[in-house]
C-alpha cells in the first residue's frame, strides 16, 4: 500500500483529499461521521471499494448513533454498491473500527489476488488502455484495474499503458498517471475520445477498467466513458478486463438497467450554459470479456459464473 | 453570416480569434501571409473551409511572392484537405482577394444548400448530438453540421442539441455552444465520454458532424472522437451525417488510411506528464448513413456517389 487514501489514527480517520492531487497532498482529518459523509460526497474519497472502507470508518465514529450514521453514509454516492456493502458489514459490530481495519485488509489481499490472476491474462509486451482511477487511490489496497497493470508490469508483460484522462474531473489524468509515475510504469495520457484512434492503429491491447457495480447478469457500471470504450474494443477485437472485488457484485441487482446512475453538478463540466452530467455508464456483460475477482476469472455466462461466485 | 470569423477590410485580413471565445472578441489583423499562417497554425481559425478561406484571403496578402506564401500556408495543418484546394484555386489569378471574396460567397451559399438538404432528414422532434465545431465559426458561412441543426430549427423539426464539450480545446463546448446560444437553440453540454450513455437512453436520434477531409470511398477525417460516435451511433441504430462542402471531398486521396493525421502539443491535453494528442480520427465510410453536400444527400456505395458528385 504505497499510496494510501486513508488512515485512522488518534480516534480520527485521514482522508487523503484525491481532488488536489497531484499538486497538493492535503489530508483532511474527520472526528465525525458527517465529516467523512462529506468527504464522500465532495469526492475527497473516491473509487468503489475506498468509499466504502471510508463509510465502514465512518460507523467508528457514529458514537451511539449508528442508524442515523449509515443511513447518512449510504445516502452521499448512489452507484457504487461497495458502500451499501461495507454498512452491511458493521451492522450490529461490537467494534466498526475492527471491522473497517479487518475490510481495509481484505480489499488489499482481494486487490493482490485478482491482479495477480489479471496479470497472468497479459501476453509480453502487452499495451493497455485503462479509463479512470481504479488504483490504490480508489480501492484502499493494491488497486484493481491499476493493480493488474501493476502486477503485469512485476512480471514483465507490461510494455505502456494509454490512460484516459477521464472527463470531467481528470481522474486519469491527475491520479492513474501519478499512481504509474510512482510505479515506474510506462505511460502516456490520451483524451477520453482517442481511445478509437488508438484502436484503429493496433496500439491497444488489453482494456483494464474498474467497477462500480456488476448485476448479476454481468452489467458493469463504471465512470461514464466506459460502454464506448467496449464497444470499441468489441469491434476491434481486443479484449475488455474489468478488474473488481466480490464486494463490487451486487446480485441483488439483476442488470444495468437496475443500477441507479448518479448525475452530478454540470458545473463540474463547465461553467457556462447548460450541461448534463452523468458519473457513470452501464457496458453491457455481453461487450465483457472476463471480470477478473479475487475468487478467479469469470466469464461469460456471466448469470453463472457470477452466481457462483457469490455462493462460494 | 451573423458570426463571423473573417473579414477583409483595409487590406488587412481581420481574424476573429476562436481560442478567446466565447469569453473575448478578440480580432486579429493581419498584414502578412505570415501573419495569416500563424493564425491558422495557432487555432486562432479553425475549421476546415475557414482555413480554406483564411489561406485564400492570405494569398491576397503575397505581394508577390505567390509561391512562397502558397508553400508556408499549405504547411500550417495537414489534415483538412479545404486548405490545399483553396490554394489551387488561387493560383495564377490575377486577382487573389476577388478569388478569396469569392470562395466565402460560395462557401455560404453551399452552407445552405446542405443544411437545406439536411435539415430534411430530421423528423419533428429530432434530438441531435454534435461533436466539436462545424458551424459559421468553422466556414465562414451560415456552417455545415451546425448549418444543419439551424435549419432543421428553423422548421421546427429540431427539439434539442447535445453539444460534445471536445476535449481538449474545447470547441463544442465553447463555441458550438455559443453559437447555437446565440440562434436561440436549446442545447445541452456532454463530456465526449457521455454519448454512449444518452444513446443507451434513447436521448440521440441524429448524429450530425462536420469534416476535414473526406476520401473518394466516403472516410472521413474529422475531429478526433468522430470515429467514436459513428461506432456507438452504428450499435444503437442512430444515423450518422456528415456535413460538408464538396470542397472537403478529396479524391484524390483513395481511403482514410492515406490522410495524414495531425499530431498536435501534448500540452493542449495537460502539463504533467507525456501524452498523445491526435487531432483527428478517421470515420469508416461503412459507419456513414450519408454524407450532406451541397449537391445533394451521398449513400452508400460511396466510391461511386461521391465520383458522381465531383464531377458533376
Amino acid at each position: 500500500m504505497d499510496v494510501e487514501p486513508l488512515r485512522f489514527e488518534g480516534g480520527a480517520l485521514l482522508v487523503l483529499d484525491q481532488r488536489a492531487l497531484p499538486e497538493a497532498e492535503r489530508w483532511i482529518r474527520c472526528e465525525t461521521v458527517e465529516q467523512v459523509a462529506d468527504c464522500i460526497r465532495t469526492l475527497a474519497v473516491r473509487g468503489a471499494p475506498a468509499i466504502g472502507l471510508a463509510a465502514a470508518y465512518g460507523m467508528a465514529l457514529a458514537d451511539g448513533r449508528e442508524e442515523q450514521a449509515a443511513e447518512l453514509l449510504r445516502s452521499t454516492r448512489p452507484t457504487a454498491v461497495n458502500l451499501a456493502w461495507a454498512l452491511e458489514q458493521c451492522r450490529g459490530a461490537a467494534d466498526a473500527l475492527e471491522v473497517a481495519r479487518r475490510l481495509h485488509r481484505e480489499q488489499d489481499e482481494a486487490d493482490r489476488r485478482l491482479s495477480a490472476l489479471g496479470a497472468e491474462l497479459f501476453e509480453s509486451g502487452t499495451r493497455a488502455l485503462t479509463h479512470c482511477n481504479a488504483g490504490a487511490l480508489a480501492t484502499g489496497g493494491y488497486g484493481t484495474a491499476c493493480g493488474v497493470l501493476r502486477a503485469a508490469w512485476e512480471q514483465g508483460r507490461l510494455a505502456e499503458v494509454w490512460v484516459d484522462e477521464t472527463r470531467p474531473l481528470l481522474q486519469g489524468a491527475r491520479l492513474t498517471a501519478w499512481e504509474l509515475r510512482q510505479a515506474g510504469i510506462p505511460h502516456r495520457v490520451v483524451a477520453d475520445s482517442a481511445a478509437g484512434s488508438l484502436m484503429t492503429r493496433g496500439l491497444v491491447d488489453r482494456v483494464v477498467v474498474g467497477a462500480d457495480r456488476i448485476a448479476a447478469n454481468g452489467d458493469v457500471a463504471n465512470k461514464v466513458g466506459t460502454y464506448p470504450l467496449a464497444v470499441l474494443a468489441a469491434r476491434h477485437g481486443v479484449p475488455f478486463y474489468v478488474a473488481a472485488p466480490l464486494s463490487t457484485i451486487d446480485p441483488a441487482t439483476p442488470d444495468g438497467g437496475a443500477i441507479p446512475i448518479e448525475e452530478r453538478d454540470p458545473a463540474e463540466l463547465l461553467e457556462r450554459g447548460d450541461a448534463f452530467n452523468p458519473a457513470f455508464d452501464v457496458t453491457p456483460a455481453e461487450l465483457v470479456t472476463a471480470i477478473l475477482t479475487e475468487v478467479g476469472v469469470l466469464e461469460a455466462p456471466y448469470g453463472e459464473s457470477i452466481a457462483r461466485a457469490v455462493a462460494a
